[in-house]
């Protein structure tokens, strides 16, 4: 259970953290400003976390209210809404009951979801508003030709299987910010979010056309350890050799590929890059597999929207990696991107800024993403029309 | 059983045909110029067909040959030369058993060609040479960044799982064919074949490093019955919810999906093209699929070529159909395609032909395949140095 606790007034973030291990033994760790904590504590369900993060926020260093009914509002991050939540929305026993019902194509995610809600539920009473905010919802604009797979169509139909995307918040938070720095409303934006889970969007005019991740976050190019889109026979001819069950190879696909299966080193990054320095081969070519997929799926895209504007980096690779960067937009150069190393190698860390020169036909930017703030501006918004 | 018999000193086709339903019925169809034939009769097993072509050949109006001691050479196609082949080769015992080998990648191909092959040794002897030309040996430069599949590696190695491509021969026809016209050794061009089966390549300087199907010819983009590339995780889903084995999972996605999934019509373009006439959205919908996928496949590889000189259609659809060459090239206008709208509608049935103006910055071209050339031309090649 992740949160960010925000002063909305200044939008400022007061205290943030994180308990894991619910269930079994129990840990947190987070912080309020510069002060950190990190400690363990018996959590056997989601209602008690949450009375570890009361205790957090209103007592000892991290105190950061004098009580919990100083929260005006919570904001939940919901990861698949299916097609029928295109918006952010506030809570009520129908919210909960069209999130249950699409636990089906988000079995992980979407009762652990309305575990969290119910625990803010208890804790902090019935009064103070909870909105839910959809992690596919700013996909919804893409049209049936980007959205529909080439399966038999009534089982789509039966089961509601369609490109839903995810990482929502994050694309609509850069292509938001990118939108102001272009400052024109007719924009064509490819945003890249790369971190352990990768996904690309194409934006055009601030909605989206199509986005790499599917019906689950499973789909588009290669990931820290998920395989991405595959040739379906090639499941079906490790399901044939191997004797996969439709589990064993959702698991394997989802943990065991990727740059992990490719490396056979880490699924993250900063793993990969010192192995590549060692001279190890399979590091090196999940990296260039990687770089290669993303700059396929960037032409894709821009393809799809005949032509493009401005691409974003962000996320924890796309934010900090900067050879990730020079070689996507080095390798992209007949689109007339004139590539800046130095500023490239200026934004790290959280740094906002342009990658490419003036005279650059394609602006290329990286803009950190601020998924959180996301969530808290849709829920005051909406928590101030209750 | 499918042939077609050439003179090499002038390139010209002299008889065509193909025999269908061995070991069913049989039924043999074809022409020597413009005298066709069509008759049923009974053939048990491929030696039985290729006698059956012998008559066709030597007698009656069909006749070409006096007898078939006058054929100099056979060329076979064979769909999966895995990376074993990477060009054509006479066939000889160890050839036979290498094809054999690799029939667990191409299991309902690589067997039926042993059984062509020898079958023509039974008829022909020994004396008369036999060559082999390969389905994927044109793809075989591609870099490992593009044909290897994001799954754990050691399983790659343990199957030789790798993208391989198909249709190869009809792209090295096209993509020839392209250089010549453009005039210069150093190209970037993507060939679309685009048929029943459809495939679309990246070629620089003759050589593919990249092409759209993979391990074998379901993946890419949709086609007629076809899916094309999926999430993994439709896949896992649907096996979950149908009860699909690996071979029905197989079945589906390579005979009920694609156009025919999508329209519920047909996997034909031409019947699809009369029901989207007709007003039904279905039709129109997987019409607007496909070539929205062509659409982001030709800018993924012109992303993985970091630019584009000229765009080839062939196939039975991309010799043919007028609409679709039309819409992809207009939707692409950003690369400076400067389509010529009456060129399009000269370049159907064979004619070859250029369909962009002087000023177009990426030329595109209209070039009918000619595989069985191909084979021809190999087979000569090898023969003579026999």
């Amino acid at each position: 259970m992740k949160y960010q606790l925000f002063d909305m007034d200044e939008h400022k973030m007061l205290s943030k953290g994180v308990c894991e291990r619910i269930g079994i033994d129990g840990n947190a760790k987070g912080s309020s400003g510069t002060k950190k904590y990190d400690f363990n504590v018996k959590m056997d369900n989601h209602t008690d976390a949450f009375r570890v993060i009361e205790g957090i926020l209103t007592e000892g260093e991290n105190k950061v209210l004098d009580s919990l009914s100083d929260i005006g509002a919570v904001g939940h991050r919901i990861v698949q809404g299916g097609a029928k939540y295109t918006k952010s929305v506030l809570v009520n026993d129908e919210v909960i009951k069209g999130i249950e019902g699409l636990a089906e194509l988000a079995p992980l995610h979407n009762y652990a979801h309305i575990q969290g809600i119910k625990a803010c539920i208890d804790v902090l009473g019935k009064t103070v508003p909870q909105v839910v905010v959809f992690d596919n919802a700013f996909h919804s604009t893409m049209p049936p030709e980007a959205y529909t797979f080439a399966i038999p169509y009534e089982l789509s139909m039966k089961y509601n299987i369609r490109r839903y995307g995810f990482h929502g918040t994050s694309h609509r938070y850069v292509s938001g910010k990118c939108i102001e720095l272009l400052g024109t409303e007719h924009t064509k934006i490819i945003t890249c979010h790369l971190g352990n889970g990768c996904s690309i969007s194409a934006v055009v005019d601030g909605k989206v056309i199509d986005t790499s991740m599917g019906l689950t976050p499973l789909d588009g190019f290669m990931m820290g350890s998920r395989s991405g889109t595959l040739d379906p026979s090639v499941i079906t001819f490790l399901q044939r050799k191997e004797g996969w069950t439709a589990d064993e190879t959702d698991y394997i696909l989802n943990k065991n590929s990727g740059v992990l299966g490719i490396s056979g080193v880490s699924s993250d990054d900063r793993d990969v890059s010192a192995a590549i320095k060692q001279g190890n081969e399979r590091a090196l070519l999940a990296r260039n597999m990687q770089k290669y997929q993303i700059r396929k799926f960037i032409g894709a895209f821009i393809a799809a929207m005949n032509g493009v504007d401005a691409i974003v980096f962000t996320g924890g690779i796309g934010e900090n990696t900067v050879d990730y960067r020079k070689d996507i937009c080095e390798n992209l150069s007949f689109l007339g991107i004139d590539f800046d190393d130095e500023a490239n190698n200026r934004c790290v860390k959280g740094v906002q800024g342009e990658i490419t020169g003036k005279k650059s036909l394609v602006r290329v930017f990286v803009i950190p993403t601020n998924e959180e703030l996301v969530i808290a501006q849709d829920t005051l918004e909406l928590a101030l029309k209750q």
